[in-house]
């Protein structure tokens, strides 16, 4: 099955779910233009998320995507942790920055279960995780008659995704910017590049796969169809878009980078992600204790990013980054759209001369 | 100008030199076959790399390349030298072997001035450097009415070799096998996966763009023309060619891998490559020490390497490989080629369908 039948959408394109990023707006503009637009919903507080359904619903009667962080993954074990040496960094931040006392947040991000709930109540069309999924939740998603996409950045991750029932796989190439999706083995072992990964997951899988990393244009889109993709998946090339919702600075360093400026961290989240460096990586990086687990990390580091957007500040802001970042175009996410899969279809005629 | 004019070849697909693993039948085969033939010449003394030059001549009267590593990147300062805990253990694996001494080697690679001397004195007609390459190279090389082309991991350095006049760049991305060929920068940041790399460099010169990394079939080959790329530079997937001259638990090792069975290291040979892990990579990166520079590393692991492919032993081994790996066939090159032409021209027909 293709995956514009399987989403029942127009264009196989869909707008990655980038927490922080997405707003309502973007994510109807993008599924109005007949592409899938996607919410990244892993911090969201329950009522905070239908919320954001809601309004998502009130600028677009067409399919969209909430994204998930596997259920689960944001428990840790807050007396057994490392990350003293990140903690008295994130204190020193903070004087610096005049902010109050470090203070351990209470209840952070979803929890998963509980956002899961109100995505199957609110009926979402499709509802995609990263860092794998439960085979129970594919099936409680399939009950209510919903779609079921994940993330997988190795073909043995595409396999066992498969073998849970997920309608779809998206092929994370390691030119993706944000989180990786690694659930299995190693993360480092798990930067495959798209042009590598994407036909192996296509040859092991019977699943239509999504391609996701450095898709910036209709010269990307093409690549992937011709490696096999039902569809791709783009995050950076939306994040220049007029309704994306990041601070002016983050878009004004997207802007003045090379790839080589971006850079795969632990130290932002506690998990692995790519965005682009700064003083507040390289800084953490050099402490040799590791940082705090996820999502302890991100959320202490919370008050230093508010601030940083506020100041215009790159230096301590999260700058999620893809390596296609050099391609970046900033335009209204419709003309984006519109653009793609007009030059997409000329790019498939002119190679066929 | 397109690649296969500036080259005079009839089909655009590099096969990638690879030290070890090319024979001249190989070279010649491909050559043969309308494509471009690749001897990696790097570790070879001046005497040999005439006679394996005149050995593919022997064979083929078509175009070939010879590639060499940087002249003055073979040279280290052996009294500054780290790397104790690596000799240490690389002396310990010689007496679990049954190999005498672990002897520092006398003249050890190249030097890289002298096998250009032969090329230049051979007219070979198509010259390829990794780590770079001097301006006065390129016009030595440009006035012996020769080509010279090299490797570019990011777009900086891609740029830079533009404007040092070389007719052509590989956009190596990060998924390919061997060598990392950055010369400016921190390699880590120069892992730039082919699907990012390839439109960036495509447009940030005007000279014509090879892709490189992943590419194993018709679906990569067509991906990159979709990206802009003049040609493509394929290694790994010639690993499995009845030609290529590596030993058989290579190849078995090869064939029963996915990849994120690959990594990429520094302490094979001293400079970061990609290549399957095994015991011996897995030592060394344990050594809180880093490994000796290139290419002592490389040169003092070279009995290990020998004695372990003679035992059919793969801990030991340096088995180069790309991300690709999975898609690895095994046919005599010359059927490869014929086959990649074919499905090339079947999947351009079928895309814009």
């Amino acid at each position: 099955m293709s995956i514009r039948a399987l989403l029942n959408i127009e264009h196989p394109i869909i707008q990655a779910p980038m927490a922080g990023a997405c707003t309502p707006a973007l994510v109807a503009a993008v599924s109005n233009g007949g592409g899938l637009g996607s919410l990244g919903a892993a911090p969201m507080k329950p009522d905070v998320l239908r919320a954001q359904i809601q309004k998502i619903r009130a600028l677009t009667g067409r399919p969209f995507n909430i994204n998930l962080f596997a259920p689960g993954s944001e428990r840790f074990d807050a007396d057994a942790m490392p990350g003293k040496a990140a903690r008295a960094l994130l204190e020193k931040y903070h004087q610096e920055l005049g902010l109050g006392e470090l203070r351990m947040p209470s209840g952070i991000f979803g929890p998963a279960e509980q956002q899961l709930e109100v995505l199957l109540e609110e009926k979402v069309p499709v509802i995609s995780f990263h860092f794998g999924v439960a085979a129970h939740h594919v099936n409680a998603i399939h009950a209510a008659g919903l779609k079921v996409i994940c993330s997988a950045t190795t073909i043995e991750e595409a396999v066992h995704l498969e073998s849970l029932g997920c309608d779809a796989v998206i092929a994370q190439g390691s030119e993706a910017g944000g989180h990786r999706g690694t659930f299995m083995g190693d993360f480092q072992r798990a930067l495959i590049g798209t042009m590598a990964l994407v036909p192996q997951i296509v040859d092991a899988v019977s699943v239509p796969v999504i391609a996701a990393g450095g898709i910036m244009d209709a010269r990307g889109i093409v690549a992937c169809k011709a490696l096999g993709a039902s569809g791709v998946q783009m995050g950076t090339a939306f994040l220049g878009c007029h309704e994306s919702g990041i601070p002016g600075v983050w878009r004004e360093q997207l802007k003045a980078s090379s790839p080589s400026r971006t850079t795969v961290t632990t130290v932002m989240s506690g998990k692995p992600a790519r965005g682009l460096a700064n003083r507040y990586i390289q800084d953490m990086e050099a402490l040799e204790e590791a940082p705090m687990p996820y999502p302890l990390q991100y959320a202490l580091s919370g008050a230093i990013r508010k601030k940083a957007a506020q100041q215009g500040n790159p230096d301590f802001l999260a700058m999620w980054s893809g390596q296609g970042v050099g391609m970046l175009q900033e335009l209204p996410a419709a003309e984006l759209l519109k653009a793609l899969v007009t030059q997409t279809r000329l790019l498939l005629a002119e190679l066929d001369n």
